[in-house]
């Protein structure tokens, strides 16, 4: 039996394991602060003199190319490669994919290159990069003509990684099975980078559970979606939701979390 | 007659323009989140591989030299020119211009090289940039000698640009007109960016309503100065105040704004 | 007789020293606003086109290498090396010193090449730099076998530097004298880049009494201690913790400041 999202928690609060992360300049302070609240470790290299140590030292590594450039995705491949050739869970955030060619043609070369453990974008993201028809604005995207659950069971297929598209209700899938989660609060939308913060928590769920990596992507998404749930309460504007997002990640209850996880297999 | 500052807000809600931002490392996080908060989306992105592609899908370009370097300048002065070419209107904020030598030429590089529609900075930047006598230390900075109204009428006929001069009260001029923007807060002073978090507000404001620039870039600092008002109730401390900003933003209505911005023809 | 921590933070209120900041992407902003807060001037320069020019009308410079790379480390060694021709202070803070090869060289290079006013690091990292027993995981660490007291004191003589190592409680050394500052609260483990600040704030304070650099590191440590003490009033989580951190800060009085500073020398 798989691991219940609260019992994945519960090992990550006890090992504090070191969550690697080569992200985008915008949200570095905010991954770093959620890692920090739900009970990992994060650290942020960069620097292609430094990046393969450390992802070896690491117990996941996360990669968003959220504002990339030459350097940066060179040491994105490289500790990427590192962290395959030792069997360390990799997580891709393809921001902005389908919005410049840069960005789909670096996604898809991380694809290719590293052996990428769980892919977490939303639906326009995704869909580009399976080939399917969408829409990108920037950062912000919708696919078209796709079903969501459908489009993470192709996307898992297709590029040989647990999906995890991330919307109003996010779907993830291994290319079988298909889990939905339906936490979460309209306020994440109000707040930049958090989509960016469920790929941070998706790879420190996957450093607690490398093994069942459909549920630990699926267990960090109701994860971040209680404690939105929980920092939205009285309605609060997103400068105050953002900084109670932090105090209840930090507060949240692995039992709590698995009475409140609406995680299901449609 | 000319938009005011409440239906140039109604309108970019309607339309959640797209407003790409090249900026300082600093305040990324910030001037994404404020203009989220009003109601815009943006998009950060600097490589010179996808700067022209990325401003080509925007509504508005902001550029900001808060922490310079050679290649964040050619991908401002692509991006720019991009922008420019699609008539697409370009703000530039040019931080520490006359603190050294660097950021003072890189400023005029880029009103050089690029169709500027709004110079949005600090008396004694703007100053630098006239060629009038200013004292810098760092970022902060004051102009010696000349009336701030007088000093934007100066800067926008000599660069021009809609000249957009902040301080206690703002002075904003095409070089016949003046605006006088006596909305804001001292709390503003003591959080780092808030100068950045106008100057993309500016931007939100411009992609809104390009037709009208003296008073979209008028708008934008009533607008951040009615929020400021109102995240400074009850006297809170810088941090508190900062959370606050973005939720004063965000529940910022079209009519309050239009009742109490003090914009004035002196 | 040496001043207080309260007259140092009344005399850089006074002044509003501007402090040259070279750091890490991560704590940027934070950095900045923490700076702000206690009353001194930030400013951030890394521009090797640049960086002399704003060391040289700094009072103080802070070198962080929490996210280094090839052409930050050239610009902090350019910039240390005229801070030191013209007799301002600079602070390393060796972040994750002893995690990489490439972080334990670079420090131990500006060590060599800047004449380094003080060194402010947590024990795991002190005590790589001196060659003794450390583990560190990403950045964070704990020394091996060595007193903190004795470590900060070997570390001062060692590297001809003051050494002011955190923990819960902190030890500053100038190779003589140890000030142990037992101020501070567990809730800074909880948010990132509460390390930098702290050598954010030894800058500040160095540059309100740059000749007494002992005293000044302890008072910097002392005066984020109690604004923590201070923010943690009533438990709340990390994220509120953050944002009345400043708050704090910003409302920190000197003459409580001396009251509460628990600064001892053992």
């Amino acid at each position: 039996m798989s691991p219940s999202p609260g019992a994945t928690l519960r090992t990550l609060r006890e090992r504090k394991p070191l969550v690697h992360q080569i992200t985008n300049y915008v949200v570095m302070n905010e991954t770093a602060n959620a890692t920090l609240a739900l009970g990992a470790l994060p650290v942020m290299a960069h620097a292609t003199e430094e990046v393969e140590e450390m992802a070896g030292i690491a117990s996941a590594l996360v990669l968003n190319i959220g504002t990339l450039s030459p350097h940066w995705v060179e040491a994105m491949l490289l500790a990427g490669r590192a962290a395959s050739a030792r069997g360390i869970p990799v997580v891709l955030d393809p921001v902005g994919a389908g919005a410049t060619a840069y960005r789909t043609e670096t996604a898809r070369r991380i694809l290719d290159e590293v052996e990428v453990t769980v892919l977490r974008g939303n639906a326009g993201e995704v869909a580009t990069l399976v080939g399917a028809e969408a829409e990108v604005r920037g950062v912000e995207s919708i696919a078209a003509g796709i079903e969501p659950a459908e489009l993470a069971r192709e996307a898992a297929r297709t590029l040989g990684v647990v999906a995890s598209v991330t919307g109003p209700v996010d779907h993830v899938s291994d290319g079988e099975r298909v889990l939905a989660v339906a936490n979460g609060h309209p306020l994440l939308a109000s707040v930049t980078g958090t989509g960016c913060i469920s790929s941070a928590l998706t790879g420190c769920f996957l450093a607690a559970e490398p093994d069942a990596p459909l549920e630990a992507a699926a267990g960090a998404l109701a994860a971040l979606g209680v404690a939105a749930e929980d920092a939205a309460a009285g309605d609060p504007g997103p400068g105050t939701f953002h900084a109670r997002l932090y105090d209840a990640l930090h507060a949240l209850d692995p039992d709590t979390l698995d009475g409140r996880a609406r995680v299901e297999e449609p």
